[in-house]
């Protein structure tokens, strides 16, 4: 087997010796004569590969004692109605950041969850110009553009817009909001542990695991106990963050064999290092891609604003569409996959989630250096 | 590797061929240098699997054209709540018949969900006798007992309560319920697939994948398309079961490694013969258990009455609760694992889906015989 070089924004390429090992042991997982998925979710042997994994989770980000850590199912886009379902009382209202299209549908669906049980959304801040089809997002707000009400259930962002390619914190004049008063809620499913964050600051969040964490099927939810209590008892209990906080994500069958793969991963992750030396990994992985764009002006374009350039999402233009239909085929041909940029705005897109290998990119940058001078 | 005789109920015995399958190519799906998980649902690498799934699915269960199939998540647990916020209208009521366990969670999601949405709940038949600890159920309903409101939104079953053991339509004088006027919607998690049934005598089955079909993680619902369309739209999109409906599950991003599973096994179970190939062997493995218990009735006890025994959770007490615990100790020794009852009511269970081979339950009742024998 010749191993891809996979690009893709999610599901997305995994770590290999993730693989190797779920491989290995499909048939007898650690010597019981059983896959992994054929164990019961109460027994002894699938509890100590659940237990492992949170327990990683909690000891690479540092998770302090006062937010739990929660595996859910649906994805994120169940998560953008699950949310605000628990966290917005009646009469209250939640506060949105949009900076893309992933922010765009977690308002959407707010509007609904909180219109079905007397609550409301409010939008604190938009990065969006123009309308329709020439509707565009280059960039995450400066801290002073948020305009957050202290009262609201929440302030709401995306921190990553995989779409779009902006994403916050990655230059230090682009932070995350400081909402004052009300916790701050993030979708993290394309920037989830790439790098450390300072988990204390976040109320709740959210990541599907399909980008840096494993398969497709699992959302990892880190809330703080705070608002666990304060969530709402008359939603269905299938609803409640409280459901899994009180058991241990273990109220009805998880994904197993998902859990069982983020366990693989997180225990690779650990391996390299951790997530300092992750984001060195990312952060030079992104660094030689924007270099090799901006290399050649007259070539290639990245529409993001330079303090908001995303590490995991690398979005650029080339001179035509044909020149872009070119550039993905003529990768292919080179084992390069995932290229092809998001359907609803075309371009070329990078992922470069954890599992991308940096000598990917090498190829991919020496790629980039020959198509542009071929023309 | 010395494989287990796998009798657990759930997450269960997989069929050998699926998971080798599954193994073999784990690192390398389908050619293409990557695993399925790492494919995009979007690729047409893996819409080939999903489009398989579904293509099985409608063929080994006959599915009329009047209804649709769907991938969700969130496992049966989660449409306890979905099913009545998607099909309650306001002012209206939702008729539930009661025979276990898991008909009291569905009808106690219900209750919320309806509340929620100005809609109600009602019990139209419950077989469960006593009260709290004492509380039993050891049969499903006759035909005449259940009382069912013609203009109910559905009247919900559970086709097989696989912590009791009792089920729907194993004889013939315990058939499902004719609702007359009101949809029939049931909860086949744990029957799903092991028999032949007429689909359009239902306006929704769902099943978690976690018994006869796959991993934990996915649920199958094939449902009318008049229901799909009749319900509501005052809930969050990614709730609203015309979402998965009107996008072929691919919505946002499915399960994807948990719906390939389901494509091998569906592939293995057309193989051996399909649905009446299935039923007779499941049949026999059950005919053979309950004949392994009436033959000892000094030692061996189903609480079951005979019309509404399970022929996928066989479950019978022995003398004493030290009884019990050696025969699971001493079946553990011979590789038999997953014999334990459920905690709520004790006792022995043998689940026998679809993927228990019937030399595994020739030993068990090989050994059921020599066990009751020494006493």
């Amino acid at each position: 087997m010749s191993r891809k070089k996979n690009f893709n924004a999610g599901p997305a390429a995994l770590p290999l010796p993730a693989l190797e090992r779920a491989r290995d042991e499909l048939l007898d997982f650690a010597n019981s004569g059983m896959s992994v998925m054929e164990h019961s979710h109460r027994g002894k042997e699938y509890e100590a590969v659940h237990d492992e994994a949170l327990a990683l989770l909690r000891e690479l980000l540092a998770v302090p004692a006062t937010h739990e850590i929660l595996f859910v199912q649906g994805g994120a886009s169940q998560l953008f109605a699950q949310l605000p379902m628990n966290l917005v009382q009646k009469g209250q209202t939640a506060d949105y950041v949009v900076t893309g299209a992933w922010g765009e549908k977690a308002l959407s669906e707010a509007k609904v969850a909180t219109a079905m049980l007397g609550g409301a959304v409010r939008v604190a801040c938009t990065t969006g110009t123009g309308e329709g089809k020439e509707k565009s997002y280059v960039r995450v707000p400066r801290p002073d553009e948020v305009k957050a009400d202290p009262a609201a259930a929440y302030v709401h962002v995306t921190s990553n817009e995989t779409i779009h390619g902006v994403e916050y914190a990655v230059d230090p004049s682009r932070p995350f909001p400081s909402p004052g008063g009300a916790p701050l809620v993030a979708d993290m499913s394309s920037d989830f542990l790439w790098r450390p964050f300072d988990v204390s600051r976040f109320g709740l969040v959210y990541a599907g695991a399909q980008k840096n964490i494993g398969p497709s099927g699992v959302v990892v939810v880190i809330v703080s106990k705070e608002l666990v209590e304060r969530g709402r008892k008359d939603i269905p209990k299938i609803f409640q963050l409280r459901t899994p906080a009180e058991n241990k994500s273990l109220y009805n069958t998880p994904p197993t064999f998902g859990i069982y793969m983020i366990r693989n991963v997180l225990a690779w992750l650990k391996g390299l290092g951790g997530l300092s030396a992750m984001e060195a990994r990312n952060r030079k992985k992104a660094a030689r891609l924007y270099g090799a764009i901006d290399a050649n002006p007259g070539f290639y374009r990245c529409p993001v604003e330079k303090e908001s350039r995303s590490v995991m999402n690398v979005v650029f233009r080339l001179p035509s569409e044909q020149d872009e239909e070119r550039f993905v085929a003529e990768a292919k041909k080179l084992g390069m996959v995932g290229l092809k940029g998001h359907r609803s705005v075309g371009g070329i897109r990078v992922s470069t989630y954890n599992a991308v290998e940096p000598e990917w990119v090498d190829a991919l940058v020496d790629f980039m250096g020959a198509f542009a001078k071929r023309g």
